[in-house]
């Protein structure tokens, strides 16, 4: 029987009623000939509500003990569902990461997956059941502790899982109906798209659309395995993250922003090699992913060193950053106003009027171009974040995505 | 180092503001020179809480999931409770039941402790730290499920781990001061008892006295390992549960009472052998713990089987009882209204006349014998529920308790 793996977000299971319906579609699932493995999120605000309690007993709480405290929250949720499928008369059974097999690194609150075997899993399909797995969790096999996979740990879960079992694809359920043309709440016109390359997905996510975050897209790519974005609310069709040979790839797909960043500027660094090493190794040390660096040289032979922080990091990376500023001799200012806005799209490498149509657009705006940074699929401008709205706005229209993915030629 | 393991209940652990002042108690018992293994409740309702969002997508929850759900609670305030030891600088680490060793069989809901391994336990306390170990769960080491210990296993684990690492004795820290010779709150002259025996804190648990469970009484008893009832509000010593081979035996130690049981008569029944057998076999196979069974053969030679269940089984068993009735062509009755009155000593064997007193002190206030069953060093009547406070007084009083346990010969 083929397998389908499908991922339900927190939204999805945030309460009793809402299980019961994510239940009712695994059951449909099933019935249509499918064996069904299910990885699913902590309830709703679960996650944050045990944060909290954390902040309650400690300032400063262990990474593992943090990590017993959050497995928990997702463990809650796989027995809700396994119950609510028993309920409707299909067999479950669920697993924590560690019974699923997912194994991981050490690294406490950002483990890596290194391997599933799903021994427990294959078992129990071959049984009959719906597998119920719970996502964000593993287990170090050295050590034996429980960790958690941080921030995109449940889709990165099922889309590894997927790859393991051999499935044709992976399901994310979610509260939205796909990956957008722009944030539908910015553009009202934005497009659903049907399908979307790996790399400019990964390009969307890297620059701020919130569907999917980059890892499980790196794992779909690695294990060339379609993802299908989709909403846990109806059954229509959402968007297809996949490599597609025959399509025509699209001058540009989509349009994302971020506000989530802090820019750091340190001005009258000395201009000799090695300066920018010392910064960006003491950052990547503290496992700050540093974004959109930009280095300038002065008149007087100094140089200024810019670059960008999401902000949960600014508070270390401003330490540090500062630290490493006081021994050259430099200063270190903090921007918190900026936003980036970024166009992504597979065949804008092969179309050199592209960058052109964007900086001709923002500047109709009279928005002032601050950082600009780029990959061969994609352009992002840092500008004033209360210009976000309008830039993101007009750039839509202006490689008109109102009528879906540009795949037209651009203005050369 | 000598080594001391506190357990914790629900009620102490209720909140993160309960759960610092457990960890400055724990602080200071470590201060003291001694390691320390400490096994947690669940934080206040959680228990119910989860069992509620059960109910709510299921009206027959597989138990291995139920319990897959209700370990979380304990491994929520293990946590929390080592990020609170680790903020005081203490170093700490939490252990779920499976991580610590905890074996048991595979009854879910209600798994026994087969053997208790501890190696990461003892590990840890090697290397310096205080072990926070789940209370209320392990794993079945066949099947490698997760299961909990239904009523009373936080304590069990207690006591359990307790003798598997060759403590003195073990710390249960719950919202009473220790044990009483009856109900503060009905008897207010009640005397908190200093000592007691194990057969004695048997019977008090068994006939309704709530502070311990029979299952880590036993246990205790088996390791002869002293059990040390006290509160976690204060410092004061509680009520040390242990054989002393010195002490003079009391001859009434205390008056238990019980409204948590339902009587059932099954009527006209055949008098012939095998009767009872077949009914309280069919009892045993459900599970059903039946208590103060009482047989009377009727005039016309059939006979009447009365005999007490909890409430909580009081459906289950009804259902059972009603079959084999038909089976028989007996009637079941059911009585909601009856309570148990128990004294309860461990000189009692030696004096004849502790029952004369009991039941003279009861027929003094007009209050109905309805039924009778002793042990060597208990002596329980069944009564109307609603005379239940009465009698405790009185009982109380006749044997003078509260001067202490009543060291004095019975009246004869």
């Amino acid at each position: 029987m083929p397998v389908v793996v499908q991922k339900y977000g927190g939204t999805s299971v945030a309460d009793p009623e809402r299980i019961t319906r994510v239940a009712d579609r695994i059951r449909e699932t099933r019935e249509k000939g499918n064996d069904v493995v299910v990885v699913v999120s902590a309830m709703g605000h679960t996650t944050d509500e045990l944060l909290e309690l954390a902040a309650q007993v400690s300032d400063n709480p262990p990474r593992r003990e943090l990590d017993m405290l959050l497995s928990t929250g997702e463990r809650i949720s796989m027995a809700l569902l396994a119950m609510a499928l028993e309920a409707r008369g299909v067999p479950a059974v669920s697993y924590t990461g560690s019974q699923a097999g997912v194994l991981t690194n050490s690294m406490h609150g950002e483990a890596r997956i290194t391997k599933i075997t799903g021994e427990r899993v294959r078992q129990s399909l071959e049984e009959g059941k719906v597998v119920i797995v719970a996502g964000f969790q593993g287990v170090d096999p050295v050590t034996k502790e429980i960790t958690t996979l941080g921030r995109g740990g449940s889709d990165a879960t099922a889309v590894a899982l997927a790859a393991s079992l051999g499935a044709d694809h992976v399901e994310i359920y979610t509260d939205v109906d796909g990956v957008y043309t722009a944030d539908p709440r910015i553009v009202p016109v934005a497009q659903k798209l049907d399908e979307l390359g790996f790399d400019e997905m990964l390009e969307m996510a890297a620059s701020g659309a919130g569907v999917l975050m980059t890892r499980s897209v790196e794992i779909g790519r690695r294990y060339d395995l379609p993802i299908h974005v989709r909403s846990s609310f109806h059954d229509g069709e959402g968007t297809w993250v996949r490599d597609s040979e025959v399509m025509e790839q699209a001058i540009v797909s989509g349009i994302a922003h971020d506000r989530s960043e802090v820019r750091f500027t340190v001005s009258g660094v000395p201009n000799r090699p090695g300066i920018a090493a010392r910064l960006f190794g003491a950052l990547a040390d503290a496992r700050i992913v540093v974004d959109t660096i930009v280095q300038n040289i002065a008149h007087d032979g100094t140089a200024d060193i810019s670059f960008t922080v999401p902000k949960a990091a600014v508070a270390e990376a401003e330490r540090i950053t500062k630290e490493v500023g006081d021994e050259l001799g430099a200063t270190v200012e903090l921007d918190h106003g900026i936003g980036k806005v970024s166009i992504i799209g597979a065949g804008m490498k092969s179309q050199p009027g592209v960058a052109a149509l964007m900086f001709r657009t923002l500047a109709g705006l009279g928005i002032d171009i601050e950082m600009i940074s780029t990959s061969t699929i994609r352009i992002t401008c840092v500008i004033r974040a209360d210009r976000i709205d309008e830039a993101v706005a007009a750039l839509h229209e202006a490689f008109g995505l109102q009528d879906g993915p540009n795949r037209q030629e651009g203005e050369s």
